[in-house]
């Protein structure tokens, strides 16, 4: 038997799978939560920001060194073939010229800015406006939608180049976490194509932003891409190198064990729920929802996230669309309603569609595809008296399945065509109301894949990939992964009734983006200084 | 000392006070719960419509018989100057020649046609349908906004000429309860000139409607103002007459005590808070709001409940909006959040307003004034993940209280002026932070009756003034009426923000209503069938 490893970085811990290569058994699993999680509020003494979330790069290595040897329990380290990783993005951090992290130093354990910056660090916003001021007319930004998001690497950087010039200028290099622990396992700098493409505005064809565009946006980034952005972008799940001595004494592999370039975690889903070919829509749903598609054409659809060449699989171009509340949307509304979920689901699954009068706009959380607006919100209409909890509920499952329906259309409308769509992540398996509803809301056939480890399976097929234990993908995907699957069949009565309702959705969607300003006056009303900084003016 | 006896009748019980009418104390209260309280579901052994609401006249006697003598036990009937009381309307019931209720006979004891309609029983809506259609061109109709309710006395009499033919022809008259009542105590039949007002379609001018009209509407109604709705009206406070032999000695009062003939409950309030003049605006705040305006003009103000000369106080043309959700929707809000009242105030308390950034539509039961539609319904826009329960209730609050200024504003641009408001009712004494948020937002001062008796008060006042103690209202109630308030001021920085959120209050308003027919599709979807009859076409 041969083996791959998967190593799964999240949010909150780290996961490493061990997998059969001939049949994708998933034959021993490891989590190491992260020592320090996610460092919020205060830093040692220090108060935070109130959107900064830090993290410690060592945790990354507790992470290698508890849970390889945990799955590694039972197995000869000659039976691993290769490891693969995924992770957070964009999730960066500064480095010295030995590729060590500034925070690890007496002099900057009590700087945040010298700190892993974790994807949902959001004290970049005032960046992020500005620079997406000045590149907003570029061709190359209709790659994102015609937007860069602040929890991106450019933003990040600038960041620091105004709040910390000292420590700017000491940083040798900023790197994404997951090409940080490739080089500790490899030895080897190199820039992961998933996150340089999708978070780092870098193309295939004409690489990253040019230099008279950099200074525009601030005279910190002059040179960036030859300074501290420097260093070779390779496609996620080529061979990054082999494993170093030092480290595979300290997780008990084989020096040379081949190591493949890193993907971001969600991206990771889409081979690991079993694609490998143009035409599927995966659909990676947890707190939010993340669309991953292959195509044989670069087509600059507006409002999506990215479109990156090889971004996922190399030969295809990859694209990504979002949805920013999903499953933390349905939590939003349990708190606050003070009730539980399986008496909801119970009281949700008899009602018919329609049946409630309500009607949902799923924006709690901003709309991401098609606006790239995180300023939008939440609306509900519909409301009488006699309305249930379990009635709003059900509403706010068929507004999630409306936006994707959105996001199916706006592909489609593109000469993109979708086939089949595939559900996975934390929540297809625990919501199977929500699943039949997307069924009858997308009017297409909705196969759930039933492990939900996809991405670190995904890892694990770059891994056995890169370390050529297959030929292509494909054939790898084919293997090793996940084949058991529930499939959800349209109800053709509540299709048609579903119809009426997408169209009042689009209605309602129109007014509040392009005929009424209300959500931008309600947010300019509320003034919510988010966090306590010196305004953008004085930082220039 | 002389008193006068208030008595008021409400959905679930009738309230005796007995009033000294030099200060206006209420020197003793008594309540009698209706035996038989709101019947629905079944009656007897038969089951009822799902919009059924009946009651038991003999219950409404109870209350004298009960209440009377419960509040005389110290005073001497020689004290007694006069009796006035107040009747949920339209609250009707059909009689025989000796005006005794069908009900109480052995052959009609199971129909639930021979029974009390009380003013909530729905099952009329049909007949209202059809009755609006053949009328809704009339210049009439304008005087109550363009609609008639299914409420009112012509759609619940034709809901039993189409339900129940043989009991209609042998039905003797149809009364409105408070008037059975008045009959009861004096021996006289008079149609009072407030329910006939408002409910009835009568006009002091012009009287009730034509017979060419009502054979329109249905062969069933033809001279029905000559047979079964026969009956002089007579102002509300003038004298009906005096007690009889029979029934002076059930309550323990002297025969031949004066009467006053009687007046809707919530209208009553208005003398009840001390109104006797033109240009202040009564807010009865309860499950609903009922607003109540005194004018020298008659102006036909679209999407007001009505306009009545004569209709509260001689003299005055008496002009009547509506909301239909107030604190039924606070109520509804607590029950689906699972949350309770204090908790939820202290919380609301402490906001400022704009801070939620949620905007709503205070629809939840439709909306009376000035759309005049049962269909319509709540909406709630900006909702975030990070949204409390507490931000919710507070834009609810706020949404009752814009939908009162689109009432102030509809009157003011009618030029007819409100110079002050007052609010009275069972919510303003319990609910301080509603009434600042209405001081706020309708930039009046509000006055808040501190004593929630108002309508039984108003019923004393006009008892006192039929019996010749005062010999004018002006005067009665300067004398009577509740002095002590508590006034509410607004605060400017809150109106500024509360001016803007009124503006997309309207531009919500205008969307849903003119704009799009989202609330109309949804309804349609929803396809509710509210109670199980046979079709309008087969009874007609």
């Amino acid at each position: 038997m041969k083996y791959a490893i998967g190593i799964d970085y999240g949010t909150e811990s780290g996961r490493v799978i061990l997998v059969n290569i001939e049949n994708g058994d998933i034959v021993a699993t490891s989590v190491t939560p992260y020592p320090h999680g996610v460092i919020t509020g205060h830093l040692n003494n220090r108060t935070l920001g109130k959107e900064t979330a830090l993290q410690v790069p060592q945790d990354y290595l507790e992470v290698l060194i508890n849970s390889i040897p945990e799955v590694m329990k039972e197995i000869n380290p000659n039976d691993i073939v290769g490891i693969g990783l995924d992770f957070t993005s964009s999730t960066i951090l500064p480095v010295d010229e030995n590729l060590n992290p500034l925070c690890e130093t007496k002099e900057h354990e009590n700087n945040p800015h010298a700190y892993v910056k974790l994807w949902k660090h959001h004290e970049a916003e005032d960046e992020a406006k500005h620079l997406n001021k000045i590149v907003q007319q570029e061709q190359w930004t209709k790659r994102y939608g015609g937007t860069i998001s602040s929890e991106w690497m450019l933003p990040k950087v600038l960041e620091i180049a105004n709040d910390d010039p000292p420590l700017f200028n000491q940083v040798h290099l900023f790197l994404e976490a997951g090409d940080w622990v490739i080089s500790k396992l490899t030895g080897n700098l190199i820039r992961n194509s998933c996150s340089a493409g999708y978070k780092g505005t870098w193309h295939k064809e004409t690489g990253f932003i040019d230099n008279e565009t950099l200074q525009k946006i601030s005279p910190a980034l002059n040179d960036i891409y030859k300074t501290k952005l420097q260093g070779n972008v390779q496609s996620s799940g080529t061979l990054a190198g082999t494993l170093t001595k030092e480290i595979s004494v300290k997780v008990g592999l084989h020096e040379g064990t081949p190591v493949a370039v890193g993907i971001i975690d969600a991206h990771a889903a889409l081979p690991g729920a079993g694609v490998s070919e143009p035409g599927t829509l995966v659909m990676v749903m947890g707190t939010s929802t993340c669309h991953l598609l292959l195509s044989d054409k670069e087509v600059l659809v507006p409002g999506i996230s990215g479109v990156v060449e090889g971004g996922i699989l190399p030969g295809y171009f990859a694209y990504e669309a979002g949805q920013a509340a999903v499953g933390d949307l349905f939590a939003h509304f349990l708190k606050n309603y003070q009730t539980n979920f399986e008496t909801l689901s119970d009281e949700a699954k008899i009602l018919h569609p329609g049946q409630s009068g309500l009607l949902a706009l799923d924006w709690h959380n901003g709309c991401r595809t098609p606006f790239v607006d995180t300023t939008l919100s939440g609306v509900l209409v519909g409301e009488k008296l006699s309305t249930t909890p379990a009635e709003v509920y059900r509403a706010l499952l068929e507004a999630t399945a409306f936006g994707t329906k959105v996001i199916i259309d706006l592909f489609e409308k593109h000469e993109i065509p979708i086939n089949q769509v595939i559900a996975t992540g934390g929540i297809p398996n625990k919501n199977n109301l929500l699943m039949q509803i997307y069924a009858d809301i997308l009017q297409k056939e909705i196969t759930v894949v039933q492990n939900d480890q996809a991405p670190a399976l995904g890892a694990a097929i770059l891994g056995a990939v890169a370390a050529g234990a297959y030929d292509s993908y494909s054939r790898a995907i084919r293997h090793m992964a996940s084949n058991k699957t529930i499939v959800y069949k349209p109800n053709k009565d509540n299709a048609n009734i579903y119809i009426q309702l997408f169209d009042m959705y689009k209605q309602l969607s129109t007014f509040f983006t392009e005929q009424s300003s209300i959500m931008h006056d309600l947010n300019h009303l509320k003034g919510e200084k988010k966090y306590d900084r010196k305004p953008m003016e004085h930082l220039q």
